[in-house]
């Protein structure tokens, strides 16, 4: 569980990523000087070499955690990580398979054989071996699959068949399950047998005969109580589990509230399935925060920072091609007002303006509505005032941002006419934004939908097309003769 | 720690909040009844109404954890959030007050009196007085240190020193710590004397006569080896421990790294200070992404739902006078070339799309920059290569979007030159975008400055005018005799 390191700090990973480059550069220049050196004993010197090189950069990785290992893979580029990879024969592979981001573990299992990754895998969890298997080939899988007992079989399965947005997924199976009629020393004697608890073991379930979860007893208690006493007299029957089947985002929020380090996953009857813990929380924030970060600014999803210029190419068209539509399909507004635009040339430098004023408004509201649905703070009660208050906000926001920028154009134009409509455009744009910013996520919310998927992009194009609308509409009723 | 409810579930919250609400609305309106009333005895029978639904409100909210009570007063309007919070003198005031969002604590202090306030103060521990120390007046803060002993007076003012981005800010003081010539019989014992063990202990603190820490006892060996063993024996050397000065992203990246639960805090000699604990570190992830999420979108910090529309308003204006500023700048650059859309008025339809998409591709690849920044990905030694994959993309981006626009542009005008001008124009306006939206971030590391603060806003400044500046100069060298 420690890392080998008295003090983590990111100035110590650096510096082995450091050390692990230099290692790999002064490899690849040797490899290519004996290339073009015309010696005979080319291949016996270049393996003694090989084996050189292998030997002092596992010497340096073997020390390190898994976690550290994971990120100087992650920070290497493609050939050299491949020669990395190659050196590691720690048994730690398969922990480090599971800390690299997705798009790095597709390059790392690339290069293994069927056998090999069976045998990685083999080291692992059954929760842990449900976290990989979306990366690995069937092949592999159905060997790993052939490899485990029933129970593990189980477990694999039961992970597998939850959505990754769902308490199955995110649950493992290291719980320590006692019976109520023990007393707390037998407990103690139970746990000396074991001689090892699971990671995150902060607490034992207490399960009757059918399984059915009756208490928790934290080993705080076993530890402060009598150890005559009985367990059902000690345990906490009042706390807090999860169904397995409920979304993951509310285990996160519980989580938050309630400070927990692990707790019990159960059925519908109320029998044990597994146990969620603060870890696999916290990865799974981290997770979707990324997510909603990258997905805001339009990338589908975490870039391995070294893969082929094509997979992040592929990676990135996706929204820009939604892009170049809805700009087309906006602009097209500007086209039927071509010849008002001749007879006011101003209006084309003014007109992107109110265009971009609106979706900036407009997104400042979406975020807060997303962000408020997703704490599950808007209920039926309170969305009626909730709007009533964005609402007033947009007739203020309005009146001041028309305000200001009815002022700039009278300054740049010397034109009242021109600056009125630019001021009225500018107030009905903002009132359309503040509109649409709260009803995408709300209906989206309404219909059972992600609130925060594509509202953006949809804001963007509805406040450009109304922004030019509104703003040259008015033009032609009141500027042109 | 464990909340009263079994299963928590979004859906229990949200019927303990209609349940609140109904109580509250209820009151108002036999309130508004009485005071329409013609009779004598009003407020006589006013004050038992009022004792009456005090009661009940206290009976549903006694039994709630804080962190629910938290998230009703959350989602309460003012009005019924004020009579919500009068209502509670359930102790919990204190726990209450920490677990609600900035923006509301501000709501429910303002209407406390200094004594009040320092008497729920009183109930907390010097580290959660400090998380509430920002929101609290000079008078009340005074009253609240007087109370305290001089090791608490220390506490307090050891953490109130330090940002709210280290360490320190981050630690609290419920560690215990233990010799290491003690067996751990001795330590069983001494802890079943305390009677209880401080949240998220899940292992002792081990330090020498200097305060230095030397090693850690995970409750798990405690358990396991036999209790006629030293301390020293079983203790573990090779632990993660941490800077109280340190960065805390990078505590809290340490804490994802090694699955940490609690972990001890150190001064520059090795001293024991105190300990950073998973769920401060969870709460402090959530204020960051949510924090991250909401400048993305131009809101300057979280907002209380129900807060005036004033206060929301200031929150929203800052960033929004910027955008005014930039876009008007930006947009000088069209008037400059008011005689070439005389000429050509399709330049007016077709310029705000080369604007567009260069502020969205420069957007992927800065968020994606900041994120393998802040991750720690980018060194010294492999930012080259990476400088040289995002150029490539934006060379292939620029071609393949580039071909898309010319070809669109030809549906709708039957114009080559138009197209090729088109077409030309977002190419560069691409590879300008990627350069900015790497340089951006890139430069402001470089210069130890937040790579993530308003890149977005400059990004959008250069790309909207450069893409101006290069269609419509292109379109005056090429299209226009």
């Amino acid at each position: 569980m420690q890392s080998s390191e008295k003090i983590h700090s990111a100035q110590f990973l650096e510096q082995q990523l450091q050390e692990v480059t230099t290692l790999l550069e002064k490899q690849q220049l040797e490899k290519s000087l004996l290339e073009r050196s015309p010696a005979n004993n080319h291949e016996l010197v270049a393996a003694m070499l090989q084996n050189q090189h292998q030997a002092r950069l596992q010497e340096k990785l073997v020390y390190l955690h898994p976690a550290d290992t994971a990120f100087i893979l992650e920070s290497l580029p493609l050939d050299q990580r491949k020669t990395a990879w190659e050196a590691i024969k720690s048994g730690h592979d398969g922990q480090i398979l599971l800390e690299v981001s997705d798009a790095v573990r597709q390059t790392l299992i690339s290069g293994m054989a069927a056998e090999e990754l069976a045998t990685v895998a083999g080291q692992l969890n059954t929760d842990e071996i449900a976290d990989l298997a979306a990366d690995l080939p069937k092949r592999t899988m159905l060997k790993i699959l052939r490899s485990l007992n029933s129970k593990e079989r189980k477990h694999l399965n039961a992970i597998l068949s939850y959505q990754e947005n769902q308490v199955g997924a995110l649950m493992d199976f290291g719980m320590i399950t006692i019976r109520n009629d023990l007393t707390l020393k037998a407990i103690i004697a139970y746990i000396r047998r074991l001689g090892k608890l699971p990671s995150h073991t902060d607490k034992l379930f207490v399960v009757d005969q059918h399984n059915k979860v009756q208490g928790i007893l934290p080993l705080q208690r076993l530890l402060t109580h009598l150890p005559s006493r009985q367990v059902a007299d000690v345990m906490v029957t009042d706390f807090v589990r999860f169904q397995i089947d409920q979304e993951a985002a509310e285990a996160v929020r519980a989580f938050e509230r309630y400070d927990l380090i692990s707790a019990p996953v159960v059925d519908s009857q109320g029998k044990l399935q597994g146990r969620l813990c603060v870890d696999n929380i916290l990865d799974f924030m981290r997770e979707k925060s990324d997510e909603d970060l990258l997905s805001q600014a339009g990338v589908g999803e975490e870039e391995d920072l070294f893969s082929s210029v094509w997979k992040s190419a592929r990676n990135r068209w996706g929204w820009l091609l939604i892009n170049i539509g809805t700009a087309f399909a906006s602009t097209r507004i500007i086209g039927l007002f071509e010849d008002i635009i001749l007879q006011l040339v101003a209006l084309a430098s003014l007109m992107p303006i109110i265009a971009a004023m609106g979706g900036n408004t407009g997104n400042q509201t979406s975020m807060l509505i997303i962000r408020s649905l997703a704490l599950g703070q808007i209920t039926p009660g309170n969305v009626g005032r909730m709007i009533k208050k964005e609402l007033t906000l947009a007739v203020i926001n309005g009146i001041f941002i028309g305000f200001i920028m009815g002022l700039v154009s009278l300054l740049l134009y010397q034109d009242i006419a021109l600056s009125a409509v630019m001021a009225a455009a500018m107030f009905i744009n903002l009132l359309v934004a503040v509109v649409v910013g709260l009803g995408i996520p709300l209906l989206r919310h309404k219909f059972g939908m992600d609130p925060a998927v594509g509202t953006s992009v949809i804001l963007t194009a509805v406040t450009d097309s109304m922004g030019f609308f509104i703003f040259l509409g008015l033009a032609s009723l009141f500027l042109i003769k």
